[in-house]
């Protein structure tokens, strides 16, 4: 009986979940046609993790990054998602995402909540190699989208070069290999191609 | 340099998977409203894992099972969603799927090509513990969105239960106990309320 109780939990919390699919993201799809949303943003993600984590500075458990990554935006469901260049909707954004975290992992069975809401909290506080590594990957591939799109996303934003390497100051952390190349092939393309905008311009 | 062209590699590979995100199934979103992609099914499916992996009726080895979760449709970006109850499509279905793998797989670096090969063949193979778990996840999401949507794409296509329980017919094999929960919880409650049709109706 105690598993039909922690799997009516665990279910309650997955159809919960399917909400994900429903949080836009500002980033476009490759085909520039919508934009993409938060479960597909996790799930591309984690493919680039599977790729990419030869490239981690530090040695990383992948498992846990992967895990770390697929969840990482659940508190959006309530909490909605903010934009890397809101600023006024960034000073609330602790306060939201903390309450939505309590809400929805509160769903599942006890030892679950704790599970997911440490792989949350590390995600947040960004002291772990894993963390790291899985910061990165959230900031490189919306980039790689940007840039698929022309810099759609960045120009529609007005998206100023100042703007873009502070939101990525800690991308190096995670791969300074990755940063390298993202930086060159995504942004300094386009500043070239003038979809990022210099800041005295 | 090897580096750069690996690098080159793996990121048009991610470019492509984009796609997986334009690849619509024929399950509905919990809200009804639009079908969900590929791309949110597979992430659906992996943090599905995160949680219900202790149901499992052998041991799994998490990542591995997650890993094939999040490509197992990758071959999809070519040969599009096969329905679970398209039998004609079905005929033609593991002929594009394989060109599609060679294509899409062949993008990657060797090793990476070789790597997501073995992971997408040992789904498709269906002969290791976690291959059998992932396959549960791929049957009972799916099951899970049409009870949470009234059976909204069972009664769309005139789902017979004879065709739930042939394309269920080794759900079981990932775990007992999601079967046994899901078959009550999903396919009676649907036969009751008529939304599955009895084969002699």
């Amino acid at each position: 009986m105690k598993d039909l109780e922690n799997l009516n939990k665990i279910f309650d919390f997955c159809r919960e979940l399917d909400k994900e699919k429903m949080i836009t993201r500002q980033t476009y799809l490759t085909d520039g046609k919508r934009k993409e949303n938060d479960a597909e943003h996790a799930w591309h993600m984690a493919v680039m993790t599977l790729l990419l984590n030869q490239y981690s500075n530090e040695e990383i458990d992948v498992l846990r990054t992967i895990s770390m990554i697929l969840i990482h935006d659940v508190v959006e469901i309530d909490a909605g998602d903010t934009y890397a260049y809101d600023e006024e909707a960034k000073t609330t954004q602790r306060e939201r995402e903390e309450r939505a975290a309590k809400r929805l992992f509160g769903i599942l069975p006890d030892d679950l909540a704790v599970y997911f809401r440490e792989l949350w909290e590390e995600f947040e506080e960004q002291k772990t190699n894993e963390a790291k590594f899985a910061r990165t990957m959230d900031n490189i591939q919306p980039m790689m989208l940007n840039d698929a799109t022309n810099g759609k996303a960045w120009e529609e934003h007005n998206v100023k070069l100042s703007q873009i390497m502070k939101r990525n100051e800690k991308t190096h952390c995670g791969s300074e290999t990755l940063w390298e190349y993202c930086k060159e092939k995504f942004i300094d393309t386009n500043i070239k191609k003038g979809k990022i905008i210099l800041d005295n311009k």
